[in-house]
């Protein structure tokens, strides 16, 4: 009987364990994790803040199953490959035990940053927060309910989240971003355009290519931007996350740029020892290049790939492409493959395709704006990334642009692409139809 | 100049003008159209029956233009290829005038199909009603207005959407439908009983494997159904629709089983002469046979190929899908490609995956059921056709699957595809993932 075990239980731990179980049902699951409670929804958890949701919904439970451990409140501290065993210590009692593996999966996952800004360390948790798990939540919450005024340090999609749910909950809000606008990871400083006026139309101060110098108390009274003192009582940090590679790396792990090194099946560079999630570094499934993606949906795949692996099965991971989808305030924000800046970076000739349109038929009822970019290579008219910002149908207008990157597809092609229509639902010619036709003109120009 | 004419301003004329436009901005445009006004939405007309928006608003305006003649309330009467030209005639006043051209674009549509059942053209627009413009939706209005029970003839999407509409406006509703189940064309019989059961939660009556045989009127009393008879105020019949193709069929171009023939630049087998819409037979995407596809999505884009080619571009279509969604009710239903029925019949083997989950996480506001379904060749796992139904979102996600098919993507692929995630959008793994994942674990097993 395998003995596979778990360390980490989350976006990746999870579907790892199903994988598991799906490919051999008499595996032996031991799941390590230090939280004293099963599961919970990360990504929820603005929401929550907001007010939108209870932050106790958040939480859920894994299946019960009689051959699976889960080891709550406790803590990988060594593995030790040659041995293959963990060192586990109970984070209740103290308690440090040996576990033997056949296979093992590290899903530790990953930290907030804490940026170099004086006062930041000296009061996190005190004024300062970052948000990272439930308990985190909690003291934001609590805290905001004292609270009049916050500033949020990085225009992420994390940061901006936040800083809608703060607004909503009567604060005075300002984000302090490093780069020249919002979002700047997943789109373009036009389609950013979008996204920072509706949160400047719901009065949030927009600090840009500023960085915090200092957070100034305690207790927390200001921060230092530049030249300027703002007054503040609370500050959030959503400066990006580090990948939790330590255990790894003490393991003799190979590390990469970004975090844990994997290859194809999800295989560290020690034999039967697997990887996913926020952890790692995965390669581009564009240019197959070292990349980081940390998000859900990609840990989700590497979870199944690894899972499968471990248990003895077949699976691969071909790569990210970093299709994401947030809600900020009533915005939609959907972005896939490259924006136009990165794609340029890495030494791609680029064109566009832009459009604005509405979701649905203007007279209809809910017919909203919507915008779609579409980022193509210019020789090949080859689609690297899109972009949608609008209040309803993002999300599902950036999923056919995921598939179409992922199918190797060109512009032309997405412009013919047959999408449904009724006006309660649809457009008779959807605007990423008319995206993808304005970037085959361009092509057709540039030849 | 170049002299373009069409005739038919519908979804398949009324893009073929931009095209046109675009190509040539010199040429010179005439629209001949029996209407008296520019453009409407028919797709709009059950929700204007229904009443949630008014039958006005589905009227819109071609944008002026001053090198383009819109000859409203004007009939095509005949074409002669070998003098190029057309005679036209006025419906207001009887004259007939010739109009040359250069390129002609036949956009002529289709009509209700009046079925051979006693009674139906006797009492047509008293008491029996088709829907095919917005003066007989009117009447249909003005009648429903007056009557207590409706039959509707077939459980197609306008027959459904017919269904729920009259419903709603108070009247009792019975669905008659020769076939097996409802929506025959775009699903199977599993996902059909979850569009049946909710029309049956709205009372709905529905009356499968069934003919009407006769009408019994005027004024219509009732109808009858094999044995039965069933009392009611008025008939919709909504059995289908067939392509006019009198007008391109006496000027000698060639017709297919379903309609005026084409080939990929939309030409028909006279030079010079395009054809587009529901007027038209095209090719199947996936199988390149002959086929009928009825859509308003389909008519865009070959109006746009048709455009182009005829002001002197080049631009080709490569078949249709069939990618449709319809709201029947509360229930959103999509579906692209074959069903599983058609696919079996056209000679593949098949295997399906389908998986029932949410639209979001269970715990969000907004969460919905929805089901996905996956047809896909058994031996290759390439992708045939896909059905959705759900109160949310099964029109983003049958785009997707529209596109997969497009593609020629396989069902590992399609599940390996990167959804966006965000708890108030989209689940962290799509059920449209998952409907793949189990396809997939068919494909293995057959193996």
């Amino acid at each position: 009987m395998a003995k596979i075990v778990i360390i980490g239980l989350g976006s990746g731990g999870f579907p790892a364990s199903l994988a598991i179980r799906r490919t051999d049902p008499d595996a032996h699951i031991t799941i390590i994790e230090r939280r004293s409670y099963d599961m919970y929804s990360p990504c929820g958890m603005p929401f929550a803040i907001e007010g939108i949701i209870s932050l106790d919904k958040l939480r859920f439970s894994l299946p019960e199953d009689k051959q699976t451990t889960k080891l709550l409140e406790h803590e990988a501290q060594s593995i030790n490959p040659a041995e293959k065993s963990i060192a586990v210590k109970s984070l209740r009692t103290g308690e440090i035990i040996t576990i033997q593996y056949d296979s093992l999966i590290i899903a530790t996952g990953a930290q907030p940053l804490i940026p170099p800004i004086k006062g930041a360390k000296e009061n996190l948790d005190k004024g300062v927060f970052t948000l990272h798990d439930l308990e985190s939540a909690h003291r934001i919450m609590e805290y905001a309910g004292n609270s009049k005024r916050a500033v949020v340090v990085g225009a992420g999609p994390i940061g901006l989240e936040i800083a809608v749910a703060l607004k909503e909950r009567g604060l005075d809000v300002a984000v302090v971003e490093m780069l020249p606008y919002a979002l700047p990871r997943a789109l373009d400083k036009d389609m950013a355009k979008l996204v920072e006026q509706s949160l400047e139309d719901r009065q949030i101060k927009l600090i840009m290519k500023k960085m915090v110098s200092s957070i100034n108390g305690p207790p927390v009274e200001s921060v230092t931007v530049g030249e300027e003192t703002i007054e503040t009582d609370m500050v959030i940090l959503a400066a990006g996350v580090k990948a939790n590679i330590d255990l790894a790396k003490n393991a003799g792990i190979e590390i990469g740029r970004w975090g844990i090194k994997t290859n194809s099946r999800m295989e560290t560079s020690i034999k039967g020892i697997y990887a996913v999630g926020d952890c790692i570094e995965t390669v581009s499934l564009i240019n197959h290049r070292p990349t980081v993606m940390q998000l859900s949906s990609a840990a989700y795949r590497q979870g199944i790939v690894a899972g499968t692996n471990a248990a003895g099965g077949y699976d691969t991971y071909e790569g990210a492409l970093g299709t994401y989808v947030s809600l900020i305030g009533n915005l939609e924000v959907g972005a896939t493959g490259f924006t136009g800046d990165f794609a340029e970076s890495s030494g791609y000739m680029i064109i566009s395709g832009k459009a604005r349109g509405k979701n649905k038929p203007e007279y209809y009822p809910g017919s909203k704006d919507i915008t779609v970019k579409i980022i193509a290579d210019a020789r090949t008219g080859r689609i690297l990334g899109g972009q949608v910002v609008g209040e309803e149908g993002a999300g599902a207008r950036i999923n056919v642009i995921s598939l179409a990157i992922k199918s190797g597809m060109g512009v032309y092609s997405l412009s013919q692409t047959e999408m449904a229509y009724c006006p309660m639902v649809a457009e008779s010619y959807d605007v990423l139809n008319k995206a993808a036709d304005f970037a085959v003109r361009k092509l057709e120009k540039g030849r």
